[in-house]
């Protein structure tokens, strides 16, 4: 059931992250074919950049159709109902949140089963979540949110640690639910309560 | 002889991409090694990526010590006889889009020879057309041109599925050979008929 | 005995890489965690790409957390002190440009090992010494200085060449010694006397 639950968190979080791709590209001015390709990007691109660094290829997008197909699926909805779609900011915002700590697990948990340090599955956790939207921002011609806004890394970092403490001392699916709480609720309280990092100067 | 024929074309749409790799990083003060650096970005980044991608490493380029020597030359070239190259403005385009529909026919078999989905194998033509000047563009600082002018990648992709068609009715010889076609009338009326997709606002 | 020489050169060249990335990125208004993203992409960018173009997966900073671990502390430390660390620029152009020569040799020793062309050798070299820089500079949306400004690059491949020689003529720890000296005369002299190579216009 845990399996399942996962795949449908999982595709949810792609779809999040596929209609956030589609909204950023959409303030370029970019055509059909270009906002379809940022929406991809945005949705696998964390995950691709980490099978790449570990060597697990054909990445994962290529051996599984279903992946690319919903994207595009989502991608050509949001383009056609994008009035429709803003109106929804809050459960996006939900839902990107909900993948991005579901990314987070499953890169750690692609770290762990090539047999890395944890602090580099820990790495590999937050290129999974994080790194889609910096390889949009810079295929948009812009310095990545991700470097200058929001409590967005963290957020993922400390989803991180709890799954890697949560995995040695609990089961699986109590790591799992923890972390993704974690991701959460770090999150939504950082953005309610305006919280970001201190600028370097 | 389709493999001299396709190694002639290969070459041509390699110096092709060359060519446009060095007029673009002209264009913005860049010294010798860097508008070099970027030629051969232009020429040899689709197929790098699609090699990443695939775990066909070390990538193509890096086996075939022929590539670097071709794109090095025609670089040099392309640089001191600039004038009289940009001339050829019609030529270079012919070449340019017959490296295209080159390009896409051999992403879709290095595809095809990996065992991936024919859907997947298409996106891994359009990557090896397409994203050499994507790499380029993002170099240069610049919103990648791929994403909001001219019919490029419409082009490759209908070329794509017109190979991939054409591989299980047909030959491969007359697959290819229509494929080339496809891009090439798509993409010559579409900048004859000055084409674009319609932009998403 | 060279071995550990040459260990300290490299983590004094990963401290030096460390150091000029978060002064670069420090000129953005990033973020702490934005920082140490740069500090580390400056860093460890070209060893990563040469490992993902060659196939050597997972790439090197994964299989040695001692790497990650040093760029974190300095990185910290450079944000903490900056204003005490800036004082030390000719030291850190030194770090550097000892960092520059020993990346360029293990990436030029990783391409041997895989029995690349030493042309590719050299190619590997140098985009392991240099395009951390790029991907920095790609990251801050800036064209990577690498290709408009100073002899950098061009210090790399003649310390890259004199490798190659001196492995072929001589002793290894001979032909890195004369590589580093090489780079580093270069460069010395590059920057006392302000070269630069021609701008393409």
């Amino acid at each position: 059931m845990i399996d399942s639950v996962s795949s449908l968190i999982e595709t949810t979080g792609i779809i999040a992250f596929t209609i956030s791709g589609v909204f950023s590209a959409m303030r370029k001015r970019l055509d059909v074919f270009g906002v379809l390709i940022i929406a991809f990007v945005t949705a696998v691109g964390g995950g691709t950049l980490r099978d790449m660094l570990i060597g697990h290829t054909p990445v994962s997008w290529m051996q599984n159709i279903r992946i690319p197909v919903i994207i595009l699926i989502t991608g050509i909805i949001s383009i056609l109902f994008k009035k429709y779609i803003r109106g929804f900011k809050v459960t996006l915002f939900l839902f990107d949140t909900l993948g991005l700590g579901l990314f987070t697990i499953t890169g750690i948990q692609a770290g762990l089963a090539t047999q890395l340090h944890p602090a580099i599955c820990l790495m590999l956790g937050t290129i999974t979540g994080c790194f889609g939207g910096v390889i949009r921002d810079m295929l948009l011609n812009e310095i990545p949110v991700l470097f200058h806004k929001e409590i967005y890394a963290t957020a993922c970092i400390a989803g991180g640690i709890v799954y890697l403490l949560g995995i040695s001392f609990m089961g699986e699916s109590i790591a799992e639910l923890l972390s993704i709480g974690t991701v959460c609720s770090i999150r939504i309280i950082a953005v309610k309560q305006k919280w970001s990092l201190p600028p370097v100067k």
